[in-house]
């Protein structure tokens, strides 16, 4: 199912839609994913008790409708006279079965909702922040105990057990709710609201087979489909929904980011199959991409465009791969027609950079021209220096703070100002390898109404671009110069790509670099770095070339320089320019934003790191 | 004591120099407060084992300290054969005892320290995320069960019990770890990192004191110093640590973010008075503001300025109160030579608020100039319409794109280029009111490195601003016309205050609407304001001038509007560009940023609202 977050009143027309369906079917129940009334990521809105008010309201509607045949969904329970830990009301992520217009309790707590029994905490996840779970709610039950009638559904002709998304998950708890319902029930449903990361899907199909083989039982996996967002990470709901039969094949799949209604026959209480499934309701075809990473940035994009409304998209086109990819990204979900293409050139951009620009634009078919920022940018610089303060001490118009000036005149005089007078967002065109060490400038490149890119490392981002030519197009759109041309700010003489001058970033190492600091479960800082470079591990340990170690830096000083400059940059400036980028769409296994939570000016080195730099050194 | 974030080696200075002077004091012991080796807000830094491998070896540091006296302190404890629920290793908030260099253990984990038993998930914390409690530990035990031997600490001469930080905050707990120690000793430390925020310290106040008088127990309340952040949001940890008797009077208190070091006299555990304790190491005086909100604006952003190296200031000063404000409170903490004020005038700003600028500068006697941008604001403005996209249907111009225009250009183009230019920082002078409603421009006045004022209303910024007049400079350095003048952008002719034209809030309705929405516990949405509106409570409810109501609103349409206007905006486009502004110094109960986690795009209202609206406009 489709959820929108927050949209109480759009749910619930989905939910009785597909209730009328199955009903004509003449199917027996029917089953919805977590939360698919209200929406589960939404920040601290669950403090209100406005918002419980209208979420309770809204299950007395789905009950009304549960005459034909029992509905299981999941949503937000209730307990008004218990006290969360925050000292609000209890509140509960639960499963709730209706049926004949009744609720059907829970066997050991006896409320009328089944509780999920694990609060994830990690990555985007605020469970304890806001829910109580079911061994929260039973705070003296042993693991044992609480397994007891755990999600246990008796009804008239099937019986069933149920578990909530990280019940799944349940890896590192003591208390195991699917394993436990697995070995007590033929026929076992999870529902999740669970967003795509890279190859978690593989996982996940993992652990469903691992509990279907185990138990020799039929396990129903409910994803929803759609975008929600917690603030600065903009997630994809990857849809999914897995139907696996005890033998851990996979009888019946639900679209990657498509909202299906699957069908199961099922037997009776102790078959060991269920016949195949059968899908109901089917809507499209996964894109191009397949069920990848680039194939969940579409979707996600496609989807958020939709619920923000953003029906034209205008962008900074450089004639470097990152605005490239960005402008077929959103030529291909906007049309050609509600995308905008302008080149912004300084005395520094390159002939070789604005024809690159100029023939993607031909070849997307979309609106091109350029508009020049040097007049405005030489106005700026000289009333900078007619100023009294140019007289003080210390006032400096330096290369870096004239590249600066560039920069912002392009996004916040230019960009912004044309987006609002053409009714469009212009997104942010930032990889993940810039935005870890903020190359970037503030109020500059760095703006927009979305990152839609910077979870990509930029050999990701020429994947992905090289993909649409070969896959999608089927010929060059993205000209083969955007591929080969060095990677550039062209913002000063010092990086003028014909002279094949360009960042200060060599993409081959330091992205392999900063994904070690990211994206490993145990992250990185320049201590394990150093120590692997010093045992001549470093190449292996984080997948680089054979040799490339040696050729970038001569010795050891080189290195670390390097190290510690990008280091602090990552901790430093770079975070605070985090705080102030847009939103970043999330797909890899660890995404900026808060997926990735920080504190401005922590270096995250200490006393270890300063003595192995040391005895490395005076080497 | 001050802890320093992220800063380990800074950090042991600091506590091997108090250790030596408790020593030559001759003191039995010393304690330090809640995660005072590596700080307590350091964001997902914990996920990273270099960095629990540094904090680990500071701890074998202090214990080589431990020779002439017992040290306790709070800092982060790893069993790294035990698992985290995120998979990662199991990590602990915990108080550690050293003596005789040797660990004292736990009684009932036998673990060489003491675990935090409770974990906070609210407002700024994220315990949960990164940290095992005691319960978490020993899953399958009563709460009685864990409250054995819970944090009680035998040497040889003295017996206490210890506890952390959330434990002194059981209310809603099903397990009271202070209340048991309490009754269990006569001498309780509880060590915390606890930021301040408005009338909390009146609270902790009174469980102290509640604990202290019920089981005739000293207590010992340790607060560290300092500021710590959580990326969004900047926090003063306001020191304040407390020694109550077992009458609850206060014998000795630290100061208001003032780092201190308390001695008392502890003649026994049978005693059931500590004698009055004193102070060996005493900082400076609280400032002007005594223990307040604004105390702790002044204090925090000193210290933040410090850790920062902020040393010089750039403020667009407007005429209007906020800049004037921040202007002053600049001037307070780096001085006024290093405080440049500049006002940028466009065709809209009247001379009245050019002279009020003028005025205030001279009175602060900081640097000002003005720095015009109506040419440039007119070049842009020409290149827009010379555009070929200018003459695709749909380009306007309007005036909220020409207003936008402006802000952008005095905050990208000149003050984020001048500031750069002299080395400075330039904050954002928004208020809370304006910041709720997102009544700003993104890359225009809502840009800056912080948001100092962002956490208090309109009425709370002339509050402060006379408060200087008033009690710090005793006279007008804020002009009174400044105080008077209409509140306004000036970015129109429908904004010119010499017609008494301004914006579009009334600050006094709007300013306590907003507060009910974001600062309540149980936050209301307009559900709840218009319920209360129809029942005639409003007024009463969210502490209005009595009258006020059916003086702004003619009519129940009249209300409905401006409720649905400003709660889409402040759950629209205003989470837009909070998800984009800098940091926010909190001080309220609830402050933006991620004190206030939200979702873009959520409306947050549903089918009953919609029921009730419709009920009500159809009378």
């Amino acid at each position: 199912m489709r959820v929108k977050a927050g949209n109480i009143a759009s749910n619930l027309r989905q939910i009785s839609s597909y209730i009328k369906i199955a009903s004509q079917a003449g199917c027996q129940g029917i089953v919805f994913p977590e939360m698919c009334v209200s929406g589960y990521f939404l920040g601290d809105r669950w403090e209100s008790g406005d918002w419980l008010a209208e979420i309770h309201a809204a299950h007395n509607e789905i009950l009304k409708m549960s005459r034909q045949l029992w509905i299981v969904f999941g949503s937000l329970a209730v307990m008004p006279n218990q006290r969360n830990e925050d000292g609000r009301p209890q509140k509960i992520n639960a499963a709730f079965v209706a049926h004949n217009e009744k609720w059907i309790c829970h066997e050991s707590t006896k409320c009328p909702f089944f509780p999920k029994v694990l609060s994830p905490n990690y990555r985007v996840f605020d469970d304890s922040r806001h829910f109580t779970d079911l061994r929260k709610m039973m705070p003296h039950q042993t693991a044992d105990e609480l397994c007891v009638g755990l999600g246990s559904v008796k009804l008239a002709d099937v019986s069933f057990g149920l578990s909530i998304c990280e019940d799944l998950w349940e890896e590192n708890y003591t208390c195991k709710p699917t394993q436990m319902l697995a070995s007590q029930h033929k026929l076992v449903f999870n529902l999740s609201c669970s967003p795509y990361s890279d190859a978690k899907d593989l996982k996940r199909l993992q652990l469903l087979k691992d509990s279907a083989q185990q138990n020799q039982t039929t396990i129903c996996y409910l994803n929803s489909v759609g975008t929600q967002n917690v603030g600065k990470t903009v997630l994809g709901i990857d849809g999914q929904s897995t139907i696996m039969d005890p033998s851990g094949e996979v009888i019946c799949e639900g679209g990657f980011f498509d909202e299906e209604l699957l069908m199961i026959d099922w037997n009776n209480e102790t078959s060991t199959a269920a016949s195949a499934g059968s899908v109901l309701v089917k809507k499209s075809e996964s894109g191009a991409f397949g069920r990848s990473k680039f194939g969940a940035i579409e979707n996600t994009l496609r989807f958020l465009c939709e619920e923000w409304r953003v029906k034209s998209c205008l962008i900074g086109l450089s004639g470097g791969i990152d605005s490239a990819l960005s402008a077929v990204l959103f030529s291909r979900i906007l049309g050609p027609n509600c995308v905008n293409l302008i080149n912004m050139p300084s005395k520094f951009n390159s002939k070789l950079t604005q024809e690159i620009a100029q023939t993607l634009a031909l070849n997307l078919n979309c609106h091109y021209e350029q508009i020049g920022i040097q007049n405005a940018v030489d106005f700026t610089i000289q009333q900078l220096k007619s100023s009294k303060l140019s007289q003080l001490p210390g006032f400096q118009l330096n290369s870096w703070v004239m590249e600066n000036i560039q920069a912002r005149d392009r996004s916040s005089r230019i960009l912004a100002s044309v987006a609002a007078a053409t009714q469009s967002v212009f997104p942010c065109n930032a990889n993940k390898t810039e935005t870890t060490v903020g190359y970037s400038t503030l109020y500059g490149d760095q703006s927009g109404f979305l990152c839609p890119l910077a979870d990509l490392w930029k050999f990701e981002i020429y994947e992905m671009a090289q993909l649409y030519n070969d896959a999608v197009f089927g010929s060059e759109i993205v000209p083969k110069s955007c591929m080969t041309v060095v990677p550039s700010a062209e913002l000063s003489e010092l990086q003028d790509v014909t002279k094949g001058l360009g960042d200060p970033l060599h993409y081959p190492y330091h992205d392999k670099l900063f994904r070690s600091w990211t994206e490993r479960w145990d992250r990185w800082t320049p201590l394990s770095v150093l120590s692997a470079y010093a045992a001549g591990t470093l190449e292996k340990d984080i997948d680089l070339t054979s040799g490339l170690i040696a050729k970038l830096f001569p010795n050891a000083a080189s290195f670390v320089a390097d190290l510690d400059g990008w280091w602090s940059l990552y901790t430093g400036m770079a975070a605070v320019k985090r705080m102030q980028a847009p939103p970043v769409l999330s797909v890899s296994r660890r995404s900026f934003g808060w997926d990735h939570r920080e504190a401005l000016g922590i270096q995250g080195t200490g006393p270890l790191y300063e003595e192995l730099k040391r005895k490395i050194l005076s080497v």
